[in-house]
Parts: C-alpha cells; sequence; structure tokens
C-alpha cells in the first residue's frame, strides 16, 4: 500500500495534453487560454478624456490665460474638435479621444461658464491632468492574458475589449463518470429497503461544473461480461474514466481484474489514507487514464478533489501552486497510519488567518457531513496527535 | 458625497425577495436553497456493511466458536440472507444490508474461507465492527441542508440520495445590464480610432454566472429619448438594472435625470471612493432597483462586487458573513480621502495567512490590470499610509 504523496506523484506522471479549440469568448468562462491574448491596439487607445469639461492647450494656461472661446462639443464617440486658436477650448466628455491641439482636460466643478466661454477658477492645472494617456496601460500587441491562465470574468471582459470574439482554449478530455453496484437504483426510484439511490455521479458531475467539463453518466451493475463489454467500450470512447465503487474486496468487485484484462496497466491499487483506502489507479497503453474511486460518497468526493482534480489542473497547465494551508482549529487523535482526510469548515479570522474546524461527524463514511463542510484538512500519516494551531494542508470543494 | 459604510446601509435596505421555483436537481449547482432538504430515509438506510467478508453473531465468537458454516453469499442490493443456526455465516459484500439475524462483520482480510467454511484468525472482533448502522449519521426526516444554502456538489449528490429530484430554490431576479455610451461598439466591429468595444456586460454577465444569474444585456446611446424609452421598458421587464456609463457630470450623461423623471427615487449619487465615485443608485416604487455604476471598466466591476454582489447575496439570504480579511504585503500611501479599492493578488501563505499583494497598475482605471488581480483590497478612506502587515477587507473576484 503507497503512500499519499506517492499515489500523488504517480498521477502526476500521468497528465496528458488534450488539444485546444475555439470557443465564442463568452463561452469561455472557466476554461483555460491555449495561447496569449494579445491587445489589437493601444490601451486605451487614444488619449482618453477621464473626466467631463474643456479640454485646452496647457501653454495658453501658463500665459496666464483663464478664458477660453468654446469652439464646440465634443461627445465621446465622436471625431476631435480640434481648437483653431491657443485661447480656444473644446468642451469635452468622458471617453472621448483628446484633440491633438490639446493636452490637458479641467472639469467642470472647477469652471465657470458662460455665453460661449469657459473661466478656470483654479490655480493649480497640471499640464496633462484629466487625461488617460494613449497605451499607458499596455501597448498595442502586449499580452493582456497568458496561456493557461483561467478565463475569469475579467478576462472574457478583457477579450471583449481587444476584439476576440473567439478565445483558443484547451480542450477538456472526454470523461464518463460510471458508478457500479446492485444496490444502486435511479434518483427517481423508490428503493427497497436494502439498496439505495445513485448519488455519487450526480456529485462528481456537479462537481467538475466549474472546469467547464460535462462527464457522461453511466452505470454498470455488478456482472462481469456487463462490466468489461462497458469498460471496453469506454476505453475508446473517453480520454478519461472515473469510476466509483467495485475495487474492493468483495466477490462482485470486477473492476480491476476487468481494467487489467482490457490492457489497462494497474499503476497503484490502495493508499495510505482515510477516506479513501481502496483507491485503484492506471492507464491504457492508448493513453486512457482510469481512475477507479472507492464507492462510499465520502471517499469518492475525496479522491475527487485530491486526485483528480489535481490531475486535470495539471493536464491543462493551469498554474499548480503551493496549495492552501489551515491552521487546525482543536486538538485532535487519529491513530491508524493513514493519512487522515479530515471534514472541516474554513474560517478566516480577521486577522486574515485560516483556520480549519473539524466537523462532528459520523467518521469517514458520514456523507451528511460534506454538505455542511467546506473543505478536506490533509492530516499526515506519520503523526497521530494533532495540536490546535497547528498548519496542514487543505483541499476546499466549495 | 456619502462613504462607502453609508451607501452599503442604504443597498442594504432595498433587498428584495423574489419568490421560489422549483428546478431538477441536476440543474440547481450555485442556487439557493428556499426550503429545508429533509432524508427520505434514515442515513444509512439499513445496517450497512462496511467491508467484505462475513456476517456473524458476536455472542457465538464470543462463546469461543472460530469457524463457521457460509449459509451462502449476499451482494449489495440483495435481500438479507438469515442464518438458521448460530454457528452460520454469510458472506456478505461491502453496501449489503446486514441480516437481522447477525451483528458483527469479519473482513476477508481476517479470515481463512475453505470448502464452504470461514475461520477467523483474530482475536480482536468487536461486536458490531465494520457495520455503519441505520440512521447513525441522520434519521428519516432530518435536515440535511437547510433553506438558504447555497446548492453545492455535495448538496446535489444529497439530493439524489434522498430522492429530490426537484429542489426548490429562490429565484434569481430578472436583470438587465445597461451599456451606455456613443464611443462604444459591438465586439465583432473594429472601432474607428476615437471609439472603443463594448466590454463591461460581459464582464458583468460572467462574473454573475456562478449565481446562476443570467441578465440581459442592452446598449443605449446617448440619446435623451432612446435612453427614456429603453429605461422605461425596463423598468417594467425587470426586477433590477445594472446601468455602467452615462452618470457624471458630461453633457450626454442623461441616465440620472432620466431615471429621476421615471420616478425612479435617487438614494445616493457619488461615494467617497476610488474607482467608482459617480456610482449612482436608486429605487422605483415599483421595487425595481436601480445600480447605475461608473463606465470605467475598473469601477464598474468595483462596484459590482462591493455592492451589487452583496444586495444579491442578501436577497438571496446567501449568509453574509464577516467577509474576508487579508495582511497587506507592503507600505502605500493613497492621499485623497476616498475609500481606496486597490487591485491585489492574493495569497496563503504556508502558515495559513491571507496576503494581499499589490499590483503594480496605472492606478484606479487599469483595466488590464484587473485580469491579473484576484481581489480588491478596501483601504479605509480616514487614513492615508498603510503599512505592511496590517489587515483589511478584501473583496475576491476570482
Amino acid at each position: 500500500m503507497i503512500r499519499v504523496e506517492e499515489a500523488e506523484a504517480i498521477i502526476q506522471a500521468q497528465v496528458r495534453d488534450f488539444g485546444t479549440e475555439r470557443l465564442p469568448f463568452e463561452q469561455a468562462l472557466g476554461r483555460v487560454l491555449a495561447r496569449d491574448l494579445c491587445t489589437d491596439r493601444d490601451l486605451p487607445p487614444f488619449n482618453r478624456v477621464a473626466m467631463d469639461g474643456i479640454a485646452i492647450s496647457y501653454n495658453t494656461y501658463a500665459g496666464g490665460t483663464r478664458t477660453f472661446q468654446v469652439e464646440g462639443t465634443q461627445a465621446a464617440g465622436e471625431t476631435p474638435i480640434e481648437i483653431t486658436s491657443a485661447a480656444a477650448c473644446v468642451e469635452i466628455m468622458t471617453g472621448a479621444a483628446l484633440p491633438a491641439t490639446t493636452d490637458t482636460v479641467i472639469r467642470y466643478e472647477d469652471l465657470e461658464l458662460q455665453e460661449g466661454q469657459a473661466t478656470i477658477m483654479i490655480d493649480t492645472v497640471q499640464q496633462g491632468q484629466n487625461i488617460h494617456p494613449q497605451g499607458k496601460d499596455r501597448k498595442k500587441g502586449d499580452v493582456v492574458a497568458s496561456a493557461d491562465q483561467v478565463v475569469t470574468a475579467a478576462l472574457v471582459g478583457m477579450a471583449a475589449a481587444v476584439g476576440a470574439t473567439e478565445l483558443e482554449v484547451k480542450k477538456l478530455p472526454r470523461t464518463v463518470v460510471i458508478s457500479t453496484g446492485n444496490e444502486l437504483v435511479a434518483v427517481e426510484e423508490t428503493p427497497l429497503p436494502y439498496q439505495i439511490r445513485r448519488s455519487n455521479s450526480y456529485m462528481v458531475k456537479a462537481a467538475l461544473q466549474k472546469y467547464g467539463l460535462q462527464p457522461d453518466l453511466l452505470h454498470i451493475p455488478d456482472d462481469l461480461d456487463q462490466t468489461k463489454e462497458h469498460l471496453r467500450n469506454c476505453l475508446q470512447a473517453y480520454d478519461v474514466i472515473i469510476l466509483s465503487g467495485g475495487i474492493s474486496m468483495g466477490k462482485f468487485d470486477y473492476v480491476p481484474q476487468v481494467l487489467e484484462e482490457l490492457a489497462v496497466e494497474k499503476l497503484f491499487h490502495k493508499v495510505q489514507q482515510r477516506p479513501g483506502k481502496p483507491f485503484w489507479f492506471g492507464a491504457h497503453p492508448n493513453g486512457v487514464v482510469v481512475f477507479a474511486l472507492p464507492g462510499n460518497p465520502a471517499s469518492t468526493f475525496m479522491c475527487l478533489h485530491r486526485y483528480f482534480i489535481s490531475w486535470l489542473e495539471s493536464s491543462l497547465c493551469i498554474k499548480y501552486g503551493p496549495g492552501l494551508f489551515a491552521t487546525l482549529s482543536t486538538d485532535l487523535s487519529f491513530q491508524p497510519a493513514l493519512q487522515y482526510f479530515l471534514q472541516v469548515k474554513l474560517d478566516i479570522s480577521k486577522n486574515g488567518q485560516l483556520s480549519a474546524i473539524p466537523l462532528q461527524g459520523n467518521g469517514s463514511g458520514d456523507f451528511a457531513n460534506l454538505v455542511e463542510a467546506d473543505a478536506f484538512l490533509e492530516l499526515p500519516s506519520d503523526k497521530s496527535d494533532f495540536k490546535a494551531g497547528e498548519v496542514y494542508k487543505v483541499w476546499p470543494f466549495k
């Protein structure tokens, strides 16, 4: 049985590249850019007036002039109105392109406007004031978002601004989530006393939504032939297979056997962790990766976040930071020599300190607890006593 | 001009209730429950076998018996097989319902199975071991997720488990995002030198996606009659109107005037903040709320997160915590008597400390910076020197 860190390393050695595709920019939220996004013009694209008022030539003001003849009014979006004498000005609106014959903007609050003349009421005018100069933020061709960046709302806005009606993003793996187990019935059915409803697949699908990943769902009964037929097809049709259940010691746990018969190489089976110990992981020579997760909902959910999502993010080249850390809020003991993934609520104090508050659940199998929890706190297997204030890695899932 | 805290209080006094609706549970991610979600059965619904192995009656074991006659094999999802003598056992799989005649499970790893007999090889068997007892996690009728909780992936899974094929969730406000300004052209157009592309509406729409809110988008040119006609229609068709631009001192900034002519009561105009000073907020007697945000992208984005999203969350009764706090990473000065919303990157140290690293941008108007930033750090208006290590409120937007 291998350690969590070994399992992680084996999985990270199986990252894949799924190619790229072009998407309308409005549909790209949560996806990962496949190439740099560059500006098609300077940002701002012109000397942009930043206040409503008048535009003047500063030299005239510096020479002592305070009253300027208004030569016209220029709204945002209009061709610039050039002044025809140094003592003239243009009444001008925020967002307009500054006329080339002017270089300074005085806001209405500092003016008196009367009979076609504007008088400046202050003596603190600075040359170039109230102008957002062309190219100040970015020059034409500059990178505004680099390849491997996740598309955020701000990036969607920037794509619109630079006219990138389509974005080239990383393709997502074709994914199937397979539930196994004859005790499982459909959500709309009323289970018999010894049956339960399928829930893991829906939970997994929902957790992947923020990546834009929409897995197909499939249920396979505990039958050797059917398991084989379905998995053979899935190994052709998908890039990655997520299974839940069917990997323990049970007589009808056909998954590991069938996967190996179908030439999926077992890279590990069982990890020193709770929950999720029976986790099986392998890869097919054709490149398909198989995450066979334990069927207990808390185990499925933990392995999904700790392993599958990390693998997905690495495959998409989402920058893999040092992760998140939080202080444990209370003392805690856990004796088994297993890495313990504790369900916690997260809290950020008024001092900006992230802490993890263990939830009073009924052990690792308590599915209902997951609904309240925010994250798993990863408590290392080589310790059994954990003290309040100690810092551990945390895997958020909300 | 009012303070940020006053603006917030005025807005929070205008929260609304948009009613409820029923949705298929698979479509409810990110929405807010309108009523408690309860279990339809105990969780687990039966004494659930937690390991593959045999089920026995503990009393027989306690009496010294170590070898048990296997009376049958029970898979998960099958009717329990009752033993017909105290010295019998059932070979049983994880997920199966424990037969009423047994009370203890011994896993395969601790057994020898031979010729229809199972011999227990350990002396540490505990009564009731390897069983997840019926109702241990929740009793039938217990609340597993309460009204006002956001639907997470775990909650989607729980809804499936309890057979809640539909969830009653809070309705979202019918929302329109309106851009104004004659300088704006469509994303697919090539702007003239003094024009720019519309981008704010797309950015706002993308930022609201995680709430499941899909606003309509509308562009109104800087024309008094058209502004009036469009806003009159929107006041009938929507619950909330988000405008960007058209609220400053400009001659063609018709928005405040038109809104007041249409009986929208101005609740404030201008807030002591940078960016976003010209922010206008009002409400119509028919209940429609109007957020008229400044058109500068950084201003729009800041006001959206600081005010609109807070209002939306309050309206949906999403629990309103103390917010998020982070330590400033470097000294900083900001002289104006305005609340300064600094664009920052967030970092969580290996000690679990959240810190905010100011981005070297070109001031509050730098839109390109937003793509790199994670959050706004809110620096209070009554200070002008901010020191590394001081803690301030932070508004994340990634």
